[in-house]
């Protein structure tokens, strides 16, 4: 039923951004076929994640607007064009902004998951030629894509060494799938590639959205003794220790006493690894702080909105022996681990239900933008039509919201 | 012989900075006897470090003057504290600044060289009581001593867990053992420990003094494949090759283009590892730009002179799988490391030799000072006593200058 809309472009409804930090719009926009190494994927859902928020509101991005946000999402391959035999329609798939060309000396060595073929840029564009498959019905004129994904809309068009395949054994469920496309990924990645978290470690996470929160899962995994959640938000507790946290500081509440000291003392001195999960440079250098001389290790996670915003670590305490390093992704290869964490999930290892607060419909997708900016959801799970997520069957997904603006 | 002067203060030649960035000062000073857990050592040879240039040009420095500064340096254990067990007179030691307590976790881990036991700092003081064992003959007034060595007198006095015994099996020159001491051991150790620079890796050296030198030593011991050395001294090109340098850029000679551009160039994308041995958080920050995406590493191994200078990284720029890592003493653990490095010299598996380009007489030691500050030497061999370093047995080693304000 789906090939017959092959090598033809195919109009539908889209949440296009127009303006800098206003509500999307929905619209109907035209999807061109896929060109070469492309694949042409109906969205099953997508969900929210603070990378979108942050480019939503940056008023001098270089020629963004009109522009489909989104990055994180399930779907279905509809169509493939030339040269694509990786997925073939029908396949259930996860569309992730950073890429795995397969041939690169990063993707041919396993010390790197910065796709050196397709160099992952902030700037819109298809990786191959630049151009967008998007554009406003009728008028034609052209809406940009986002970071080689493009998911709110009912189809997207993305590179196929972008798309990560799960295969007829991974029966996850799509909202879950969906999870594994950015957020919980990097979350889980860096603790277990970027900073290697060894059992019986001390881990501080500052900022507990989906991404340190998921830092928690992927330090429970791999043994850590104490994980200590930083959040300003008091409701962050409770779902942080349901989530691995063992203890939890809110900086409003230390007594005027700098987070650093607080885990310092904690911990006879500091964590073995901390991991900045908010985009703050300010966070970054408490985060450094907060490490142990002598091996303390720094994950930078989070892009700070101003993304040329410095870094800054007094050079005299990076001389102790401790260390700051930066990943995307959590320094995952998507087409190798993605699926080692969907059968995580499958094997009960890695939850992931609970990073689920909030579902929706489609039309409503300006309301996940304020329930994230409010801080009141980990992930909205947002249903392009519910009938498909059920035809998909991945099981009977409830598409509903499941909550109503409170954090479960 | 030497036993008679145990237990008593000794009087002695010292070489006192009085005013920041004024020349040394030759003076009689009293050098107390050795307290609990301390050794009075008979200094043969000390060199300059660009550390010892750093503290000496500080005006606001916290008490620091009058001071004898000096931290690299071999010498001879003239009498010892209570609770001494290690060392014994007579025997050849080194000191270092960077302390090895041997009980704490950091010196029980194989992860850590930072010892907590007796932490560093850059304050004056002895490590255990803060007070100093150097006065003024006569007057009685005190002078600070020098992150725990102070190697420019005659006698100076370290605590045990400041100083590598060098057994009877290791006969490596007192020249050879004071290179040792800090600067070619902090540079061959941040290629071996800190970097663990692998067979076949490109490398940048940032800065061509004895450390980044010994930095280049240390990653052809590894195997390094490309070693690309930068310095703005032209006469730096050919020193630098002889001790395993395979290309040089003279940062004045790139007709405009950033370093980390040309580098970028040479390498398809960036050095594996990019060593800063200045002490500059710009050239940090080049370094870092100089470094490969996916996995590049920058280690930081210069003491900024304003030392709470921010390193600065573009916060964006870190994301992409780079890191920086800083160390002290090249990540060694003296008393572990510094023996197996003197081994590997009479192996002959480590080049010393070339990094002394110039000898002089304690008197002289100003000269050094001149020599070091104008680039024109290595390292400068100070010979407290051209007799005693003969009567050491460690071979005849020449104790006029080697040259004449030239570089080799």
């Amino acid at each position: 039923m789906e090939q017959s809309t092959a090598k033809k472009p195919i109009r539908c409804k889209a949440a296009v951004s127009k303006v800098a930090g206003q509500p999307l719009e929905m619209v109907e926009v035209d999807v061109a076929p896929p060109r070469a190494h492309e694949v042409r994927i109906r969205i099953l859902c997508t969900s929210l994640c603070h990378t979108d928020v942050t480019f939503w509101r940056m008023k001098d991005f270089p020629a963004m607007y009109p522009s489909i946000l989104g990055h994180e999402a399930a779907g279905v391959v509809e169509s493939v064009g030339e040269e694509v035999v990786e997925v073939s329609p029908g396949d259930t798939v996860v569309p992730v902004f950073s890429g795995q060309c397969g041939d690169c000396p990063d993707c041919l060595s396993d010390r790197s998951n910065i796709c050196s073929g397709l160099p992952f840029r902030f700037l819109p564009g298809m990786p191959r030629d630049g151009t967008t498959r998007f554009a406003f019905a009728g008028t034609g004129e052209p809406i940009h894509n986002f970071i080689n994904v493009s998911s709110f809309v009912e189809y997207t068009v993305v590179d196929v060494a972008h798309l990560v395949r799960l295969g007829p054994g991974l029966m996850i469920p799509p909202d879950k799938a969906c999870l594994l496309s950015c957020g919980v990924s990097t979350g889980v990645g860096a603790a277990w590639k970027v900073a290697a978290v060894e059992p019986g470690s001390t881990v501080a996470v500052f900022g507990l959205g989906a991404v340190g929160l998921a830092v928690a899962q992927g330090s429970k995994m791999r043994g850590a003794k104490r994980i200590i959640g930083v959040d300003l938000n008091p409701d962050k507790c409770e779902i942080g220790k349901r989530m691995g946290i063992t203890e939890f500081i809110n900086p409003n509440d230390t007594g005027g006493k700098a987070v650093s000291e607080v885990i310092k003392e904690m911990t006879g001195g500091g964590a073995d690894y901390c991991f900045e999960c908010i985009g703050s440079t300010a966070v970054t250098a408490e985060a450094f702080s907060s490490s142990r001389m002598g091996w303390g290790k720094t994950i930078v996670l989070g892009v700070a909105s101003g993304a040329a915003a410095p870094i800054s670590i007094p050079s005299y305490e990076i001389l102790r022996g401790r260390s700051v390093v930066g990943s995307l992704f959590g320094g995952l290869k998507p087409k190798t681990d993605v699926p080692l964490l969907a059968q995580k999930y499958l094997d009960e290892e890695l939850e992931l239900d609970e990073f689920v607060t909030h579902e929706m419909g489609f039309d409503d997708i300006n309301g996940a933008f304020d329930l994230l900016t409010q801080g009141k959801c980990l992930r909205c799970i947002i249903w392009m039509d519910g009938a498909s997520a059920k035809e998909n069957g991945n099981g009977g997904v409830n598409v509903k919201p499941k909550q109503n603006g409170t954090l479960v």
